[in-house]
């Protein structure tokens, strides 16, 4: 009895430890491993296996683990809030959230408890102290942060700060978690979403972190309601519609889908440009890419880079093409000059691309010039690309990124001259949100990694804190965004949409015509009818290869026709020194301001010419030891000035970059003919100059009465006659055209008529 | 009978024929081998034992050849001299120099008869032309040459063609070297010498140009008449006292020694300073280098290496630590900038002082960075030494190279930081001839191989037809040469001297220290008494390398002591753009000109701010992503000026290149005391801006009745007090000084005192 007591006793137990072992495995089931986000657990497997034989993977892990270390070794530092970005709270907080994340890939990594202990040992002073926090004492932002002075900071540090968690997840006792969700996370991420809804919850790159930030750490906690807010927003937010952000955008308009999701469909168009532009679209990168691979590991179902016939993977192409040769993006709307496919984003971008979007051996070539991998499966997948030799070239071609969430909202077209040294970039797209500049029809060109003609870019030293904090400088929206800060037309000295956003995110401009079937003769043209009410703008800029030119030759016609009288300005933003003019121009005792507003009040005059006669003036400049010419048809009483920012400039916010300004004074139609050649060199050493003239004698507009066509002509030195006939009423490439122009008829199809004779 | 008249003619004509053999014998004893001078029998036999095994010279060349091997292609082009630089005729016959240069190397190394017969070619082709020319159609010179505008063009053609001529000198016959003699090389020296005495007999760059190009073709032909004309110079010249050169100076002075010796013992100083400058020494280096390579070659006798206690090897060193850290020369009076020790000039320079200034195997990683050698036995050693990896570094150190044909004519300091990071070039040298600035105690300063307060250089776009023919433009004697245009004091808006060369070149500053001996606190130290009558102006210059700052320290005092009152200025030319300032100053809603006169027309004023109380005012800007802070005491009235370069330029040929200037309004005496930190950094990848504030707290003036000393002190943010002590009255390292300054004593001994204390 006693025995079999005992048996029934052990049965019992045994039947326990079943069913207890039952719910634990089923709890396993239901449970997710850690981590799981960015590294997975067989990731680390496999990445461990490799280590020591992937060079690049091999020295971007002892770079980080040497400067992980020493950061440890300076202790732990959770200072209160308290600075602008800039300053000491601001940096330091910033510096703990990459090097929480770094650590616990180490630990991962590197199988070394040293690293799962600091990054607890941070968090619990973050559990600590969040608790205890107001907002943060700065009070600039429309959307203030408790540990910076912006939520989108705030949102910053959690989505690089759930990595980490995520890695010394299993690490941590279901205490220590408890402590650290409880304190930290959940709070956090409430903070971040309902309590930040003007942040959180709408289409903009802030949101876009604020989401991923709520996501990341809804997966790495397996937090159902915490991963719905980040895919489809807030439900009810109370937001005012006519509620703006710091920077004059709208934070959010009727009837607005949000969330992750909605921010990844309607701000990117199916060619993968973001409306904001490059700029921007880098630092989206970063979470759309990072909450992509997280969900792809832990959500694979959720099929997240198909989404939008894989619009994540195609802006990373778009991205990689918005660069000039030096990699460095061109900056359109908000852009800080300098930022480039080296930084940590793209560096992630690139490597989750070749990962899931494929494998494309040119992205190695990147990867190979960014010298870094992301330290997960798919920086290991790009390693071992590369050192199995695998490598092609990533070759920029010409190529237009449609605008808009269904692509029709005009576009940015980049032309690229066959030896990829030349590149042109014209902006006929939609506004671009709250970043973007009043520069329809605008453009930038670019000589290798050099500007020949420059987009100012942004005014803004970002996270220099003597230049207001690190934030935007008044003269942001007072000359940057002005559209006389541009390449582009501008109708009696006001701003396209007269500077008003509201009116601005109506409209986009429309393309009329891309084509680079020729490769020798490159093409892009569009349309803008809303810039100014009554006027219809119409810009066609060519990429002529001919042998007649040491380079190809730049050829811009930029036509308008208004139902009135109006001023018409078109400034070209070129660098360097002028060599010569073929006109006389007046200079001045005193310089004054080029006008009174709409950034006209930040240019100097420095010298204008009057023009006599119909002419075709000519400016040679030297900038980086090339000449630049540019030929320009001018009429009687046209007027070519001379400028230089730099007025009205209390602070030196502005560089002192000069423009040439061509400018018909009252005229209702007319078109601006110009032709821009890079040629020859100068060697300050050998002291050798070389063909430092232009090879142009002459720009003539082809007269002409039917309205359906532009007709002009470029003479060279060596008397060759270049004839150029565009039709601008239909772009059909099977329709026939015949004119007849002064005496001669031209017979062709298609949109575009070039040809070159001798001159006699 | 017959038979012995027959063995009797024989045996006359074997007599003849010894006779004869014996007069030819003779003949080639007395005669000279060729080539001889820079290339030689010996050493081209040399050279061609090591081809394919000296890669440095081995590519060098293959570069020649192929280059001449394009242009013999092309033909050949001697067209009837008309252009000024940079246009056609110009560039053609100097393109023909080097070529034909290149070609008798070629011809002599590869033994390929193709070469040799061009160089013939060419050259009977000037001497078809050569005697019909009259003086070049362009007048601007003062010195007209035939082929070229001016003569001294015409005299670097035969530096060049004299080494072409004497590689195939023995590939002529004599009637073909008689004709090419007759009609072209006799001639072409006489007009040179005899018939342009105002060039030939000067002590000027262009004379030793002209006395080369003599002299070398006379060794070629070993005629003793024009060696002795161009090692002597001219006996009688008739040259006129009063006459001036295009850029001002005098042609000659009374008494003045004349020729090759008497232009190396002159202009160069004992340490082998040019007083014209950096530039003009490269530029004479050439004719300086090949002459007495040749003349070592020819007439060792003369020992020219070792000519002034071997100047000529002296003054390639001090060419070479005239430059920063890129090899760009600092651009000392007129000099363009850009010019390096890349240029083919310091090739042959660093090859000659490598083979026959004793193999100094640091020369060496100078060659190797050129890349190049020259194709001769120096090249043949240089590539030999590097193949036999003998190269070891050339480190610049501080070092003062003094003026004047015995070093009593001042000097340039130049102190390097101990990481070589950073240096400073100090100016109290004699004025340069024609070529000098007036700019006595002016400063430049480096980091790397960026200027961060820089000299202008000159005004002129060497070579580049549209500015001026490629010549000296007005700006360069309205702006570049004028004392504003430099980083020194300027009295009452007037240059040095009244900025009058007649009286500049009467005058030199006086070293008053310098003392490199500690490391971390190198000092240099000079007076002017003579700039301004009346005035008297010591600037002393100091790096400090101090822990409390993240680099090396620049401390300028800059006093001046008048007999009446006057208005001083005190320019910093800085690059970039500005973070910040600490005072509130007056813009402007037009920009007017600084002055009327004397450089300052050409400056526009930005920004001023008249001092209130004495101040330590900071200004803080940005270049090339580097930090830099000019921290500088101001009394009470004292004004802070923003100011611009560009005004009255109607040709734009002036950069628009901003500056900082002090100014004392009216004042007898005082002090300009400043201090420049470099720091931190921003990188526009990571968007990530490191110490971005100056350590200054304040500088000040330690009041002191004893006028010989000057005494001031630096406190730092972080309450170090720096105190500083200069003795103004003697420099003796013995003497003892004991002051008392406010109640505190000091005593030391030198002529400086420093130390550093926590500041309580």
């Amino acid at each position: 009895m006693l025995k079999s007591k005992l048996q029934v006793q052990l049965l019992n137990i045994k039947q326990n430890i079943f069913i207890i072992s039952l719910i634990i495995f089923c709890f396993h089931l239901s449970a997710q491993e850690h981590p799981s986000l960015v590294l997975t657990k067989k990731g680390v497997e496999n990445i461990r296996k490799h280590l020591g034989t992937i060079p690049i993977f091999d020295e971007t892990l002892a770079e980080v683990k040497k400067e992980v270390d020493i950061e440890i070794k300076t202790g732990i530092h959770v200072p209160t809030p308290k600075d602008m970005a800039g300053g000491y709270t601001h940096d330091r907080h910033k510096k703990n959230w990459f090097t929480l994340q770094k650590a616990g890939v180490l630990y991962q990594l590197l199988e070394d408890e040293k690293y799962a202990n600091y990054v607890h040992n941070v968090l619990k002073e973050y559990a600590e102290m969040y608790p205890k926090l107001a907002l943060h004492p700065q009070t600039r932002s429309y959307a203030r942060g408790k540990i910076f002075w912006q939520c989108l900071n705030d949102a910053n540090w959690l989505v690089y700060v759930s990595q980490a968690y995520d890695c010394i997840y299993e690490y941590l006792s279901k205490e220590e978690r408890n402590h650290l969700e409880e304190n930290l996370f959940i709070p956090y991420a409430k903070f971040l979403s309902e309590e930040s809804p003007q942040f959180f919850n709408r289409i903009h790159n802030h949101s876009t972190w604020g989401n991923v930030a709520v996501g990341m750490i809804g997966l790495v906690m397996n937090n159902k309601k915490l991963i719905n807010k980040a895919l489809y927003g807030l439900k009810n937010d109370n937001i005012d519609l006519n509620l703006k952000d710091n920077d004059g955008g709208f934070i959010k308009s009727k009837g607005q889908s949000t969330g992750f999701l909605a921010n990844l469909n309607e701000p990117f168009s199916p060619d993968g440009y973001y409306t904001e532009g490059p700029y921007y679209q880098r630092y989206a990168m970063y979470p759309f890419m990072i909450f992509a691979e997280a969900l792809q590991n832990t959500k694979p179902e959720l099929k997240i880079f198909e989404h939008k016939e894989g619009v994540l993977i195609k802006s990373v192409y778009a991205l990689l093409n918005l660069t000039d040769n030096d990699g460095e993006f061109f900056p359109l709307n908000d852009g800080q000059k300098g930022m480039s496919y080296y930084s940590r984003e793209l560096v992630s971008a690139v490597d989750i691309a070749y990962h899931f979007g494929g494998n494309d051996t040119s992205l190695l070539s990147i990867a190979k010039l960014q010298n870094r991998v992301q330290l997960d499966d798919s920086g290991l997948a790009i390693a071992l690309g590369i050192q199995q030799q695998k490598t092609t070239p990533f070759i920029k071609k010409s190529v237009e990124l449609r605008d808009g969430a269904d692509g029709s909202e005009g576009a940015i077209g980049i032309l690229r001259s066959v030896d990829q040294e030349f590149g042109l970039v014209m902006k006929y797209s939609a506004q671009g949100l709250s970043h973007g500049h009043y520069d329809k029809l605008s453009f930038s060109y670019y000589h290798n990694g050099t500007e020949i003609f420059q987009d100012y870019g942004l005014a803004r030293f970002v996270n220099i804190e003597q230049k207001n904090g690190g934030g935007y400088l008044k003269e942001n929206k007072t000359w940057a965004k002005q559209t006389i800060a541009h390449n582009t037309i501008v109708q009696d000295e006001a701003s396209h949409f007269n500077g008003k956003y509201e009116i601005g995110s109506k409209h986009h401009s429309e393309k009329y015509l891309f084509d680079t079937s020729n490769p020798k003769l490159q093409i892009v043209s569009a349309k803008e009818n809303n810039a100014y009410p009554g006027t219809k703008l119409h810009r066609t800029m060519l990429i002529l290869d001919d042998e007649g030119f040491e380079n190809p030759l730049l050829i811009d016609v930029m036509h308008f026709n208004s139902d009135s009288i109006h001023q018409f300005d078109l400034p070209f933003y070129y660098h360097g020194q002028i060599i010569n003019t073929n006109i006389k121009y007046d200079n001045y005792d005193n310089l004054a301001k080029l006008g009174t507003k709409n950034g006209y009040q930040h240019l100097w005059l420095e010298g204008k010419k009057v023009i006599q006669n119909d002419k075709t003036i000519q400016s040679t400049w030297l900038s980086n030891n090339i000449f630049h010419t540019l030929s320009t048809l001018t009429k009687n009483q046209d007027e070519f000035l001379f400028a230089r920012i730099g007025a009205n400039d209390p602070k030196f916010n502005l560089r002192r970059d000069p423009a040439f300004i061509l400018r018909k004074p009252k005229v209702e139609n007319g078109a601006f003919i110009s032709a821009i050649e890079t040629h020859g060199s100068y060697n300050a050493v050998t002291e050798i100059a070389n063909n430092t003239y232009s090879n142009i004698q002459e720009i003539k507009k082809i007269p002409n009465n039917n309205k359906n066509y532009l007709a002009w002509s470029i003479t060279t030195k060596k008397n060759k006659l270049h004839t150029f006939i565009l039709c601008v009423s239909t772009t059909q490439d099977s329709k026939k055209h015949i004119i007849n122009l002064q005496g001669k008829n031209y017979q062709w199809s298609g949109p575009f008529y070039h040809n070159k004779t001798n001159k006699f």
